[in-house]
């Protein structure tokens, strides 16, 4: 396994690569790896001739209060467990080689941002997609692997694929879980021990909301309140949103009608879950 | 010569010709070819392997009362054109092809894009740096040629490749003149006799202020006078802007000390025209 530490060399072993015929799969991470990164990277290794995985804590994406400077860091373990899983070029820059200091070039995306994670997280996803942007042309990938999880964020990539024509299969990696159901999230290590317990209320609304959805249910607005309600009694939970929205445009729906998307996002202190599940007939 | 006419079909081919080992050179065009965008061509041609033209009147770049459905457009001329320099492949989509009706991502530039041609054309260089980014998504270049003519947008476009990493070497090509000192541009037909002779006062200027320069004159606002001198006189020409800028940030200088250009909008009844000289020691 090969370690490219700067943007330039990743760039020209691509280019090799792709001269060379080579299908490269991609998955960017932002690193201290959990189960749901390595599946990731088990997808993209079934398809592709040369697996890249990135490594990057992206500064772009982090507000001004958010957690860029306590983000959990892991570089060796991460290192071994891409070994682990086939991958051939872990791709560890600095950021001083990924953003100029005088940086003027973003990649903003308009219809789905606005809502869910974007309404707290003000230009987050200016800072996603300007970052896979600029790794999509470092890594040249024939396809890149995205985790469920992060609903919002693979929709916008998808979006972002299509509308600036980038040569990229995107591939849609289900969301792991923990056996007892909490989503895996590098941010899960921020948790104290009660909070963990907590956190669980996270799946058990998501199964809520898809038991009374097979009953029939089609009202949004009671599914989102039988969401809340499981949530609103645990200490210390405090519920940022819980929305029921088109699969395709996140527009939030009244009577559902066609795939929908139930995604929350809830506040344990400073540490903040999101979760959801696709509803479909 | 093979015409390519829907982005699938282009980016297939590019990918194929990648895989070959094949350099792409690259101009992009809106079409109504003249000199300039030969001598464009010209410069590609001897710089790669298979030379790709596109030709494509973007929406995106015009603003809502802006020339777009008056653009010139002369496919056939232009296909004839593209064949004596050698071309290899027209790219000529339609804009149906190119926006999705619901198209949300968009490359923005907040640095260089707010002065000179950008303060009378909100939203242009959105529209040209989101147009650029999938064409070349689309052409996989390794190299592009754009006119000096568009210093601003040549300006804009190197800093798109370099903080989005694309990996296409951007070759600046020289402005290309009539006899008489006019910068050709697609613009120029709509001149009337008048008009046309009116509008050598831009290359006059220029010409005036470079002399100046020569002399010793450091001082833009004395340079910005001299040029404004030999414009105002000229009945029907209104000026929009003569600016003095520093070459890379394109800010506004008032003394001159490194490289400047010397920069001009010039309206002759609807038509505007702009022109553009470097001046260094």
């Amino acid at each position: 396994m090969e370690v490219i530490r700067t943007p330039k060399a990743m760039q020209q072993r691509a280019l090799e690569l792709k001269r060379e015929g080579c299908v490269i799969g991609f998955v960017p991470t932002m690193g201290f790896l959990h189960e749901g990164h390595l599946s990731l990277m088990r997808l993209a290794r079934a398809r592709c001739d040369v697996l890249v995985a990135s490594i990057f804590v992206n500064p772009a994406q982090f507000g001004p209060t958010e957690d860029l400077d306590a983000y959990p860091r892991s570089f060796e373990r991460d290192e071994a467990l891409c070994e682990r899983e086939g991958v051939d070029i872990v791709f560890y820059p600095d950021a001083g080689n990924m953003y100029a200091d005088d940086a003027s070039v973003w990649v903003d995306e308009e219809s789905l941002s606005g809502v869910l994670c974007g309404v707290a997280r003000e230009g987050h996803f200016r800072g996603v997609c300007t970052v896979v942007a600029k790794l999509f042309n470092l890594v040249q990938p024939g396809l890149a692997v995205f985790g469920e999880k992060d609903a919002q964020q693979l929709r916008i990539i998808e979006r972002m694929v299509r509308d600036l024509n980038f040569p990229v299969d995107i591939i849609r990696g289900p969301i792991i879980r923990e056996p007892d159901g909490l989503a895996m999230s590098s941010r899960n290590k921020y948790l104290s021990g009660r909070q963990r317990e907590d956190a669980l209320c996270l799946r058990k609304s998501l199964d809520q909301a898809e038991e009374l959805f097979g009953l029939g249910e089609r009202d949004a607005k009671v599914l989102r309140q039988a969401m809340a309600d499981l949530i609103d009694p645990v200490p210390g939970a405090e519920i940022e949103y819980i929305e029921i929205v088109d699969d395709a445009s996140l527009a939030a729906v009244d009577g559902i009608n066609g795939v929908v998307l139930a995604a929350l996002a809830v506040r344990f202190g400073a540490t903040r879950l999101i979760d959801n599940a696709m509803l479909h007939v």
